[in-house]
């Protein structure tokens, strides 16, 4: 195992230890727990309070994205595992700030089961909670309501979060966090596997020239597993498949965010935005703000995922918005 | 070989296509030589103008540094590679504002070589051109004056680039790299190799157990071959290494930067962060800021360095000093 670890066992609360060493001005955690991490300024009075929450093994998503402008808390899991739902509440408790919660987050099992059990002891204490579950994996599956989340529920924090900066209501947050969703669409490619520390072996099995088209970011099944292709093949086949559920015209503005899955290097990102630049001049869609680099990851897999989202003048404005997270930020 | 590319020898100039097109309103390029590549706002008039240059592969070094408060160009070489003299004096000629160029590169044979040829063409054509040479990486060479430079230039491009857009005169621009690199200190170790995309084969090979101590980021041998250890056993040897180069004191105050080589996920940098905080919190050294990411990569290797900058008054300032580039920016 090529890993720079101690006790495997002690992967996901080492790093949070080192992280809350890093980025001390920025963010703590409730109590003793290292896994109900929330901005040291928390609750912020009179705002919206947004908390996230997901297994570890992402970074920069979920914890990276706490701050001002983004997120008030994050509830973190063990290696690809959800949060319990008294870490998720006790992160709810210390980030309400007198005008409701709301929770985004990948449409994932065991996550939906805790925040949903957490959201019921919040509102038992007084506390409004809502949900936005983010699912713009376009190849996980046909129906856009079985989609699970991935990097596009970063957008979602980003807006969002800039919306309840501003002073939005929680209808109002909610109703960004929803149409920022509904105007993503993501999808990976994995060329490699990785290893869950305390495993040892890889998460999956995938021959040397080969790939795997659609996989998730836990190493779920993709769509197709087929011989590998060249970068801008993977690109067209990639836009074909979100613009077909996401139909774009000339005119559109996109946000666009080419995202590591974690040891493919930013180099080979930016050769898959070339392509992406291209094909969208060709259509005459502007792209509006461009990310490249690491967003949302599976520890060291091999591959890369494409974003596309659809802006509104709305959107826009709040994408560009400043925040400010340990692994975030606008200026 | 597991990776996003079309034809391997356009690599880097797809790459370099690609970060035009993601970061048009920071970078561009001299005439139509893609790998010439400078600020948009070349030349800053009555600016000190700072060029550095080297091989692609290493992302976010060198080009990623470009931009507002940093460096003014950069000559892009193949991969692994030197630019040509002709290039780096392409850009020279471009940014220069007139108070004279300072090039601040790592000390690779070609380099030298080529950065010189093309300092003597531009002082033939009236430009004066200062060198600094980064040699911080402690594995690299007994003797300092030997060694090669890695992620610790990044400081160097930091303050300089601070001190050159406060208006600062070439000799103190040129001190400035110089106090930098003479107070940082690098060491890597490498758990496995990178694949050069031309090439198609590893860089290195090394036993599933075993991590090269001190490795380059070219896969030069480092100083020792053994098991690998645990994630704070290195840390401790790295820092033992590194303090007994760069001796440190209770109250002395340092800015640390845990860089992976490309493969590593984040998640280990802020487990090896975590040992480095604790010892120098039990040594009252006290870390001004840290830099946890990708800052100087060899492609996908599986690695990391730890460097250390002892820093005064003058060079923390500069290192607060705002920066706006493709891949780096502090507000």
């Amino acid at each position: 195992m090529k890993k720079f670890i101690n006790d495997p066992n002690n992967f996901a609360n080492e790093m949070l230890d080192g992280l809350y060493r890093a980025h001390s001005s920025m963010v703590g955690y409730v109590g003793d727990d290292l896994r109900c991490l929330v901005r040291v300024d928390s609750p912020v009075q009179s705002k919206v309070a947004l908390a996230t929450g997901g297994g570890s093994g992402h970074l920069p998503l979920f914890l990276g994205y706490v701050g001002k402008g983004m997120l008030d808390g994050c509830a973190v899991g063990d290696v690809f595992q959800s949060p319990s739902a008294e870490q998720i509440l006790e992160v709810t408790k210390r980030i309400h700030g007198g005008k409701g919660v709301l929770y985004i987050y990948g449409n994932y099992g065991g996550d939906v089961m805790n925040f949903d059990m957490a959201g019921e002891m919040a509102a038992m204490e007084g506390i409004e909670v809502r949900t936005v579950l983010a699912k713009d994996d376009v190849a996980s599956a046909d129906q856009a309501d079985m989609r699970r989340g991935v990097a596009g529920m970063v957008f979602a924090f980003k807006m969002a979060g800039a919306k309840a900066d501003m002073g939005g209501s929680l209808d109002e947050v909610e109703a960004v966090a929803r149409g920022a969703l509904l105007n993503s669409r993501t999808m990976g490619v994995a060329l490699g596997p990785c290893i869950l520390p305390a495993v040892g072996k890889p998460t999956f099995v995938i021959g040397e020239g080969e790939m795997e088209v659609g996989m998730g970011i836990h190493g779920e099944p993709g769509v197709q597993r087929r011989s590998i292709e060249t970068a801008d093949r993977i690109v067209e086949d990639i836009l074909t498949t979100i613009t077909g559920d996401l139909p774009l015209v000339a005119g559109d503005r996109v946000a666009v965010m080419v995202n590591s899955l974690g040891a493919t290097p930013l180099e080979e990102l930016y050769i898959l935005y070339r392509r992406v630049h291209q094909i969208f001049g060709d259509q005459r869609v502007s792209i509006y703000k461009t990310f490249v680099g690491e967003y949302a990851t599976s520890l060291e897999m091999i591959g890369a995922s494409l974003t596309v989202m659809k802006l509104d003048d709305e959107l826009a404005a709040l994408l560009d918005y400043p925040a400010h997270t340990p692994l975030f930020s606008v200026e």
